[in-house]
């Protein structure tokens, strides 16, 4: 599957459907609940976007490591969910703030984090995700 | 970006980089870690993980619905991790059962839930994804 060894490898179970728990053998639980319902619980929607952004600074504070910076840099990914022609479809926009350097270096050092982040690799080449420096 | 209108919206911020918590404002708060130190936390495999096998269960739920059936289906997502060429990778296989009904039907389903699920429409058409029924 890659020329490169698996470093690391996690499993996530979904046996409840739309309400109910989510849950990581060992680790991680979350109730999780229709995003159209006031049930309390986390969807899809946020995991994913949760992932994102996670990945993604991640991502941006080693390369501000690598230029002897602080960490400074923040990730806002929005996901917005609505009808498709079959089923339903997500619109991903991560809106990227690295406040220490100027806009040039920012937007180089995103294109960098894009190339690394294995979440943005899986993502990025979507229509509907959109990674961006913030306004 | 749509001819749907939207539905939901969500937003997922990540500040604090690979160690630290990441937040659904007003919503779910998580500790995260790097997977390849011992602090506790999860990370963006195990969240991409729960997010694919959520909105994949939750499809199959209405799948089994509309054909009179209770909800049986169960989804097992394994994230694996790997260094690539720049950064690192994900490979992401989900593992599906739907108890109640016979192997070509249960083939059936999951081609439609593909078609529907928001999550496996982004992911899908990785090379590094597959999703498939359980042996």
């Amino acid at each position: 599957m890659s020329e490169f060894p698996t470093l690391y490898t996690t499993t996530a179970v979904n046996e409840d459907g739309l309400t109910g728990q989510a849950y990581v053998p060992d680790g991680l639980k979350v109730a999780v609940a229709s995003p159209l319902q006031p049930t309390p619980g986390t969807n899809p929607e946020q995991l994913l976007g949760l992932a994102l952004s996670t990945c993604l600074n991640a991502t941006l504070e080693a390369i501000e490591k690598e230029h002897q910076q602080p960490h400074q840099s923040r990730v806002v990914t929005t996901v917005k969910m609505a009808r498709d022609q079959y089923g339903y479809q997500f619109f991903v926009d991560a809106a990227v703030t690295i406040p220490e350097v100027d806009q040039p270096t920012a937007q180089y050092w995103l294109t960098i984090a894009e190339q690394r982040c294995p979440v943005a690799k899986l993502l990025g080449d979507s229509t509907s995700v959109t990674i961006h420096l913030a306004d």
